[in-house]
């Protein structure tokens, strides 16, 4: 088997923590890391294989994206600076009502896809509708895909009810059983719009078929208010008493806690995606991530949809919820630059139960990893690399992207996707959704 | 004369407020803008001009940085993640005492000038020692620059008390007096590091000489308790009795204030230079931007020195603010993306004096302008422009910059600077800096 060796000026593991290497190779056998050792040995010791010079870059894990919903990218910028209700009321569900398909579906998956993979995401764990056509752009594209299938109580051009979102579930994951790169997860799409006895079903078929959990748990005020209201407690709550707080689940967002719920969070092994872009611009608020991981919560981080973001940059939502986290904390010294590399790596390994897999550079996992070239006005001087990848890197600076030991971005450009259709399906949706605005 | 058409796809001039152009040209005459106008009446009416196709792009004015310590870009990732206190005392001011000298200063702002043009700012004000070098760096690139002459009580390698600083200020400021492209300002450090005597003087001498001025205020509770200990009132009031606050004053960071003193600023007149990503990044707070706005105060936006930022990225501090905006205030409407336009361009211009010459593309104003390529996987599909360069758009994105009238950077590529000479100089830097940590 081929072997690729490649030589970077810098080498960020993730594990073990705070470890950065010099003048090492990473060598790529197939689909894994065959082992990390001196740049020198590796060239005498391999002088057939082929030998990639990174002399500019660092190389550290791909990145983790925890929580998104990779098809709605169709839909970004098309009503922005609104209220939540109004947003979703006028804008986003009647133009997915409207235009939500397979082939939307699909499209609009492979054009995110695009998107991450330019900016260093390898893996996406995703929640949206039409699971096959989700499963089929991840697996088109080589990236690794957890496909989170949407399911609540009332009826949209998908499905008609719970049950049958969960049949179409279940079915997919049937379908694509086996297949490399591509998982499932039973995704409730919230407390608000899922009943207690689906929920009940939800943790007994995801037992029963080794599938893991994905919600959206706490993200605004209005949802723990109306729990109040509807249960008289507070949905964490509600959940914890149905049995769904396990580490078989991703609770997305989490913006609004007390003590005592981060406490139970971390009692029961949650893992939370933590989404500070998204909960900013929504107004949703300022989640507690250095309270979560100092009560040791397992936090990864991920960007939601581009209608509501609008990048799918992982880069720069890392070093936002740095910045972040020292601010509401009022240490400077909170979430360090080698604690948020690990944020967006190792932790969403772990909160998909992937760790043994991917989420930093050790020899037997997955070749999944990115290179990053730091040789820029913009990330120079160099003192410290970690700190010039989290708080002064653009993501236009990720040059290759692997995964599975498959280079799927290379010097910027795209090998398993063509970018010039993607753009132009993109403007072909742009202007079928126009259209359907202009004529109403 | 040659003139210059550009024919963008978009054209967001920022005055009027809220407009998008299409099929617009803009039509650069020596250092103006002549005039805006159909693009195929401008191709027909100048046959034998220079016209450049930017069908990708959309055009806006220049970008202004309202606070920035450009010669600090020499020490980005010295010394990240840590308390201000031990950062200032254990690592910046050693570096700064060690290394700070006209040369460094020459390099290091021409090195960040570099970055800031290659990221669409055209103006800076700056904040640092050695003035004459700033003014070089800012002539002998071409871009904008105002220069704010540091001034306070201690001494430093370039400077042994207040009226040394003065004197130091007043000198440049009448070195260069006249030069299209450089103007002056004192700047008073702080209300913590300036006497009351000193305020009285600058205060003085600014109308003299017709000089603006930029201090840092309320930047930190600190600052606030400590003037309360020294001086029974918090900054702003006692500056407010010295006679400081007026339109002359860019006040930065200014992130913890009471109601009363919003009403007072805007009364006063006094601009704002808002820091989002240094005020989270050295836990210094949450700046009221939504509440200043709304009381009518003028706010711009500045990315500090890239030793707290890490970034001189005002597009992203932008989309920044914008988003902690909406979250701070709960209401997702608050500081739409053309309101965020505005402050990055025209609130900046008007802070600085500057908005009859800069800050909006308008005929007789000087041609301070930057293309950006919306053709990307990353901003479309295409709804909406302004949203799409606010909160999605990178700084890569910006492939042209203007000053002047004058071409800085073409298809990425600085006309001024050489790049590669502004990266040896860096690494030459940061050799000597660490040579110097070494041997400590």
């Amino acid at each position: 088997m081929t072997l690729t060796c490649l030589h970077p000026h810098y080498l960020i593991p993730v594990e073990p923590a705070g470890v950065v290497l010099q003048q090492h190779a990473l060598v790529i056998e197939g689909s894994d890391i065959r082992e990390i050792a001196p740049s020198d040995e590796v060239r005498l010791r391999y002088p057939d294989a082929e030998h990639v010079e990174l002399s500019k870059h660092c190389i550290m894990p791909g990145m983790v994206n925890l929580h998104a919903h990779s098809a709605m990218s169709l839909l970004r910028g098309l009503a922005d600076d609104l209220a939540l209700m109004d947003w979703l009321n006028h804008h986003i569900w009647p133009a997915e009502k409207k235009h939500v398909s397979d082939q939307f579906v699909f499209d609009g998956t492979s054009f995110a896809i695009a998107e991450m993979l330019r900016g260093g995401t390898t893996t996406v764990n995703d929640m949206y509708f039409h699971h096959d056509a989700v499963a089929r752009a991840g697996l088109a594209s080589g990236m690794r895909t957890v496909v989170g299938c949407s399911i609540l109580e009332f009826p949209t051009g998908y499905g008609n009810n719970a049950d049958d979102y969960l049949e179409k579930a279940l079915a997919a994951h049937q379908q694509f059983a086996g297949q490399e790169g591509v998982d499932f997860r039973l995704a409730p799409h919230a407390p608000y719009t899922v009943a207690d006895t689906t929920f009940r079903k939800i943790i007994a078929l995801a037992e029963q078929h080794g599938m893991g959990i994905h919600c959206h748990i706490h993200e605004t005020q209005e949802e723990i208010q109306g729990s109040l209201e509807q249960h008289g407690k507070r949905p964490l709550e509600r959940l914890h008493q149905l049995g769904l707080l396990s580490p078989n689940l991703i609770a997305a967002h989490m913006v609004h806690t007390t003590d005592d719920e981060i406490a139970l969070l971390a009692r029961q092994g949650v893992h939370i995606a933590h989404n500070p872009a998204s909960n900013l611009k929504l107004a949703s608020g300022f989640a507690s991530l250095h309270a979560m991981q100092r009560q040791g919560v397992n936090v990864g981080i991920g960007t939601d949809g581009a209608a509501s973001n609008n990048k799918l940059d992982l880069l720069g939502d890392l070093r936002l919820a740095a910045i972040l986290a020292k601010a509401q904390s009022g240490d400077p010294t909170a979430l360090h630059a080698h604690k948020a590399l690990e944020m967006a790596t190792l932790a969403g390994a772990r909160a998909l139960g992937l760790d043994s897999q991917i989420g930093s550079l050790l020899p037997g996992k997955r070749a999944d990893l990115i290179a990053i070239d730091l040789d820029t006005i913009e990330t120079q001087p160099m003192f410290d690399p970690a700190s010039q990848i989290v708080y002064a890197a653009g993501r236009e600076q990720v040059t290759h992207t692997w995964v599975n030991g498959r280079c799927l971005m290379r010097e910027r450009v795209l090998t398993s996707l063509d970018s010039q259709q993607l753009l132009d399906t993109a403007r072909w949706w742009q202007q079928k959704i126009v259209a359907n605005i202009d004529a109403a």
